[in-house]
């Protein structure tokens, strides 16, 4: 399953840093691309052991808004 | 001893953070405050123990400009 998350106030390669290690800890999540122009996320995870709302959750645990 | 750096690039508290964390690792500095939307760092160094170049540098070496 792949996805693409709309998040706000990432800015520098420390938050590009952040988002993706919060994300790439996570069970099932095998992929994940920050694109800081754009503000967006790309994750590739298993939708049988990670969901969206987990996702989300890593990245808000960050300090960033998913949108 | 106390100095005000224009610093470009800082924006976010990962930034703050870094940079705070490789001025107070030096020897003779006493006191960081981070001004994230002024762009400034504030430092309290003892100057028979650090100058003004090397606070640029370790700020540098963060991959700031110093102004």
């Amino acid at each position: 399953m792949a996805i693409k998350l709309n998040v706000e106030g990432m800015t520098c390669n420390h938050c590009k840093m952040a988002v993706t290690k919060a994300l790439t800890e996570l069970e099932g999540v095998s992929n994940v691309e920050v694109h800081l122009q754009e503000g967006t996320v790309d994750v590739d995870y298993d939708e049988t052991k990670v969901n969206v709302e987990k996702l989300k959750e890593a990245i808000e645990d960050q300090g960033y808004d998913v949108k």
